[in-house]
């Protein structure tokens, strides 16, 4: 198996940061879901370092109704994703930008030409995170009254993805030769109508935007359940995941590399990028006293409240006696089922009593969290890459933009006298940045020509 | 009835401009649609001359699905909008951002969110041109086959807004606090739950923003049907029209102001902005050239499409002696009705017959357009503001960049020379340079929470 010996590396941002705290941190910015200047800044800092990518989680709701964390949460209050993208593709010029979208609550026809917009205002860099919903908060903002189950989300998602791939496939990419001296603009032999009814899904197409630069943004999943990874093993070319030690992300990586070969993907096609939360400090007790104070800044029911939801609200936190050991197995959900597995199996490995369960998803969510030097980081790095844990990492900085300032300074130059990452781009478009191949038009590739 | 002595103006963009043959200009960008540079160095030229916002239309299908007109049209080729303005928002510092979205074949939580987050984008300088869907091709895009009756599609729509606005709402202004000592963010006495259930839909919320900086973006409407201009008058701050001829549009104004006022809005709340074509030239004889020019552009098929499309598709205009007088009446469509009954009107007003209509819907689609000097342009723009057919201009150039930059080096001056156009901005947000209120929120404004 051959693999490029450097990096990819993506920058997730989130506000202030992702830990629950980081907006009381000084440096943060008063508002900082909704300031675009402190989006355009970290963007900008990104690609000054060469990153590969930044990315945006996204869900439709608020995220919970339990006043105590509404009331503590800066998460409330953010921008939408692809506005904020398009906003950025003005600002950056060689970064690629990934936003999440869910297929359950959606129209393919809104996401793909969206997607492909994005695409074409930033050249061919547009990304995006396939999710499905997985919180209740979310159907009741769509006029449902219940996810739909885990089975049914996936299969709308595989319908969803397909519609969307052939909406991009709507126009050859030579189908618009705009003959100013004859008067044609579009090659109509070029241009070919979906017309797919699926069990999901009925869209006839076709878009009205030019196949993107890309061919497709690059598809970006994070499926971990059995159906996820599957899913991903199929669809995705850049996957996010949580790692939060080292065999159980080499574990994930070898079962999805086997499973995309199973659809015929080559190892290079499926780019593994776990999260990965670096504390940086010059010493190791900086570092512990960064994290320290990121707790100073939280509160007990914000900790809760994010537990709660990454335990799928199925145990009522508020009523445990915080330090009794967590059990084995707890009630299944519908939603984050595997979220839930890996927090279990990490309470099981270290033992954990359910004040320590808390504040472990409160602070990593179930992602690698290095506290430590430039040299302790870059080694925890190398290590997955090295061992076939990840092909890269989205790093996620505990804070913003302290916490992404810290790994550029420090980090970055370490892994590059390393010798894995690279100090500047060479390609123009994400997929080209990131190995992957254009992908041929679907119609084009057969000759399929399915107009009436 | 006070108002302002200054006109209102907005730049319709669309491509290479609004005539269909606009793209086969020598100065027309070769990618017209998908070119950002050319979308950004018009917006510039908007806000170097002061203008109040630029204007995207849409419509989220191919236009049609006539081989013939395809071939030769530009405008299957665009950005969408929303992702187009997010991108302009970063290039642009004053001007408004007013962006087309169907409330027919969309959520009302992306779309609330969607224009929150264009607002907290732009520092207040979002619009929402609020349309139902009026092509069949649209409904196929989106599951339908048919597209639902005029009247369901307005009920929908009504819906639709409230329950945006109703989102808007959902934190009011001073909810998020902030405070980094206490570890408070959000003061959840300021948040509102919408819980709406009604015919056509049903949304929980709150949005996950805060409410946006001018309370709701700018509301636009182009209603023209009788419950067209009724939603107008209910909801629309600013309504694009079109008014061939001088008492058509007085005719509108004053129904409309009327109307609005049955609702209890006063009159400058309410902006009557009819579309205007200029075809500018140093002399009159240049200006027809120029049109002449346009016409050479345009292919028969093309013009025909047009026509077509405008009539609503009941017309098999390819069959028939295109020198024959257009009849009173045509079939009566599902959709653009008004827009076929304008067209009607201007038949019979100039005893046209059918080559003459078709040159006039391709020409114009309903709008006044005056070739002339910068004078003759000027005084129509002048006549129509003082005698209460317009609260000023949304500007279409037949051409784009030509058209446009003709209009600020010779039409913009000629209009401050007569006082009716200001020089410059003097205030921030987009409402505030219309002199629009800033909407109270309805929770705070009643004292009223429905927290559960």
């Amino acid at each position: 198996m051959h693999r490029n010996d450097e990096m990819k590396l993506g920058l997730f941002l989130w506000g202030a940061g992702y830990h629950e705290g980081a907006w009381r941190d000084p440096g943060a910015p008063a508002n900082c879901g909704v300031d675009v200047g402190h989006y355009a800044a970290l963007a900008a800092l990104a690609e000054s370092a060469a990153f590969h990518l930044i990315f945006l989680a996204d869900t439709p709701s608020v995220s919970e109704l339990d006043d105590a964390h509404i009331a503590r949460s800066s998460r409330n209050d953010g921008f939408e994703p692809i506005t904020l993208l398009s906003a950025l593709s003005s600002r950056t010029e060689c970064v690629g930008l990934v936003g999440t979208a869910t297929t359950t609550y959606n129209q393919p026809y809104h996401l793909a030409r969206m997607f492909a917009s994005l695409d074409h205002l930033s050249r061919g860099r547009a990304g995006w995170n396939i999710v499905t919903s997985g919180f209740k908060l979310e159907a009741a903002n769509f006029g449902e009254r219940e996810l739909p189950d885990h089975c049914a989300r996936y299969a709308r998602a595989r319908e969803f993805v397909e519609v969307v791939k052939g909406l991009w496939d709507s126009w050859e990419d030579d189908a618009f030769i705009r003959d100013k001296r004859s008067g044609i603009f579009a090659d109509i032999k070029k241009l070919h109508l979906l017309n797919h009814r699926g069990n999901n899904l009925s869209v006839r197409g076709p878009l009205n935007i030019a196949r993107p630069p890309q061919g497709y943004p690059v598809l970006v999943q994070a499926g971990a359940s059995d159906t996820g990874i599957e899913f991903a093993a199929e669809f995705g070319e850049v996957v996010f995941t949580a790692a939060p030690y080292l065999e159980y992300g080499q574990k994930y990586y070898s079962t999805l590399k086997e499973r995309a070969r199973a659809h015929g993907r080559e190892d290079d096609q499926v780019l593994v990028m776990p999260g990965l939360i670096p504390i940086v400090g010059r010493t190791k007790q900086e570092a512990s006293d960064k994290l320290e104070r990121l707790h100073s800044y939280e509160h007990i029911d914000a900790q809760i409240g994010a537990a709660n939801r990454g335990l799928g609200s199925v145990a009522e936190l508020r009523s445990l006696d915080l330090d009794a050991a967590v059990p084995e197995t707890l009630p299944q959900t519908n939603f984050i089922q595997s979220r839930q597995k890996l927090y279990l199996d990490m309470a099981a490995r270290q033992k954990f009593t359910w004040r320590q369960l808390i504040r472990f998803i409160s602070d990593t969510k179930g992602h690698l969290m290095v506290v430590g030097t430039p040299d302790e980081i870059a080694d925890a790095m190398v290590e997955a890459f090295d061992e076939r844990a990840a092909d890269g990492f989205n790093v996620i900085p505990a804070t913003l933009p302290g916490g992404f300032k810290d790994f550029v300074d420090l980090v970055v130059p370490e892994l590059r006298r390393r010798g894995k990452f690279r100090t500047g781009y060479s390609r123009q478009t994400l997929r080209e940045s990131l190995g992957l191949k254009l992908p041929p038009n679907r119609f084009a590739q057969a000759g399929v020509s399915n107009r009436p």
